[in-house]
């Protein structure tokens, strides 16, 4: 994610992830009234998973909170102690997170004098490892995050001898079979690891509510599923046939992006059987408004958050030569393009699981 | 703190911090393992208080979680999982010492691979005030934070109607008695929150090693006390005199700087009654040498010291006109003319703690 707070950050330019939280805020509120009423714990440690930086990185976790504290008041029941484990990659930008932290706590503050203690803490690492002690976790939240894979599927690396996936840097329509099975395969994998996780950090009871990008259709180089990666190798391909980019840079390239069908989710759920499924929706977000209230076009807006995401990527792997201006102004034309054709929703899984008795498998 | 890495930040000239962390050292260590054999516990919660960024923020925390394991392997006990909390204020540069985590676990990796598990996480916000939810924390352990004050003292804010510390910026020999008492009553108040803070979030047995910079005697106005902030001064009146700043700038600043006497230490700690004096050692630290083996002069050095720590603040205060290059080569002279003169220690209290069955009071 793009650092800081300026125009083109990641904390400006986050609406779609905004939309897919409030999409998931019921569930996420019911799974959180469930556990909290079952015992009516005086302390509860919750964890985002992915949290990123900007506005919404706290923004599931007061929501959780303020669910309680309503709950508790209508019950007259005192105030809880919440820690609240704010998870992502160590390279994500914490700082800005907490210089917001003291604001935050004063708002709190500012609505209710007794209320419910919040201490925060970073935690930064890949979730698709351990994060956290054994057993310490009671409530665990991750929105639109689990779509990003912790690497580049084995056989399409850059370094690999033979480029499978040319011209594209992601499954696309012209993609050889063996690029998607790369893809899912790694999906697996990860997923996996991540459930095993959490497995062993959530308390017996505990809850995690999943909210997952997906496709809609099992077939995964649909247009609507393809359109975004295949819009940004549409504009590198424009800057390789202008001269500013050698071709082999992005044959060479594949980004560690994959919206899973309901099923590979839940076959990896279902297999690691130490959560049972809750509750399950299939939510349809949509995207920014074809022109927005100030004017700007859809497909400039979709580069513009896009941008806010991938810049720190794309300045790594294609180098600072290449003007992030040029490539995503590009983009911006065949979104646009695109967005004049066709208009999909984004397609999120929200999965709300319980941790069952069942022991968790080593590994 | 500085932030980053380069030649003048905190990461890279934290000297004297690192030699306060190693004097310490056994007192922690004995702290650790006297906690760690009285139950031989699965999982430990560890908390730093005032971690600052960089090499050191890691380092207290490390020999922590080695002499534990190293004491378990003798013992053949299987291995603990620890909770490392890393707190300092929300602008602590957080995400250097993040950055720096992954090459910190493959080294601990490196070491055994059947190893304990580390799980850090980072806390921002004053640890003059709660950080943690009520017994949740085993081992607390600060190194030189806790002389820096919360605020400026009472009565000396900037925004004071009369600058009663004209021409210096801390306890001076021509301060004002009233100055004393303001620094005085001010570390007073911080430290007895934080003892009461730390009483509430500690188990009972648990225990906490404090290291606190103060003064052997008791009249703070002495010269080898008062040298540092002197030298500032005078660097800052250097400015003053060649017009490159206002009087006015320095007459109304006083740094929340504060080396206390073991008196005001202990009467704080008794008059909370939960923690019990385990040990209690006063050490002395040397600077750096009169000239480095790099060359370097110690005044010249100590100015570049201080500077990683100091810059942020002033900059803040004095404004980004006035130029710190200028300013420390300044206060260079003045070190080097005292250091000519003097050769005084660091004076350190290191308090070896433990949480007594005392009822905390209410705050």
């Amino acid at each position: 994610m793009k650092e800081g707070d300026d125009a083109t950050s990641y904390a400006k330019n986050s609406v779609i992830q905004k939309n897919i939280i409030l999409a998931s805020r019921e569930i996420v509120k019911e799974a959180i009234l469930d556990l909290y009423c079952s015992k009516f714990p005086e302390r509860l440690n919750i964890a985002e998973m992915g949290c990123s930086t900007g506005p919404n990185a706290m923004l599931a976790i007061s929501e959780v909170m303020n669910a309680i504290d309503q709950k508790r008041r209508e019950l007259g029941i005192g105030p809880v102690q919440f820690q609240c484990f704010l998870n992502d990659l160590p390279w994500n930008d914490f700082n800005t997170i907490f210089k917001e932290l003291p604001e935050f706590h004063d708002k709190r503050l500012d609505k209710d004098l007794k209320g419910s203690s919040c201490f925060v803490a970073g935690v930064p690492g890949t979730f698709y490892g351990r994060l956290f002690p054994n057993k310490s976790i009671d409530f665990v939240v991750s929105s639109s995050s689990l779509h990003w894979l912790s690497q580049v599927p084995r056989g399409l690396e850059s370094g690999a001898e033979v480029h499978l996936n040319k011209g594209k840097i992601n499954i696309s329509k012209k993609s050889p079979p063996c690029v998607l099975s790369y893809y899912s395969e790694q999906f697996h994998k990860d997923f996996s690891t991540f459930v095993k996780s959490r497995s062993k950090e959530i308390v017996t009871g505990g809850r995690m509510v999943l909210t997952i990008i997906g496709r809609k259709v099992d077939d995964p180089t649909e247009e609507d599923n393809c359109f975004q990666w295949d819009c940004m190798a549409n504009a590198l391909m424009d800057l390789v046939s202008e001269g500013l980019l050698d071709e082999e840079r992005i044959d060479s390239y594949n980004i560690p992006f994959y919206p899973s069908s309901l099923t590979e989710v839940m076959n990896v759920i279902r297999g690691d059987g130490t959560f049972t499924v809750d509750r399950l929706e299939i939510v349809e977000v949509e995207g920014p408004p074809t022109v927005g209230t100030d004017g700007v076009r859809k497909g400039d807006q979709w580069a513009m958050n896009l941008r806010a995401v991938l810049e720190p990527i794309f300045i790594d792997h294609f180098g600072r030569e290449t003007s992030m201006d040029d490539l995503f102004s590009r983009a911006a034309y065949h979104f646009n393009e695109f967005f004049s054709r066709r208009n999909p929703k984004f397609t999120c899984f929200v999965v709300s699981l319980v941790r069952n008795d069942q022991k968790s498998s080593d590994f």
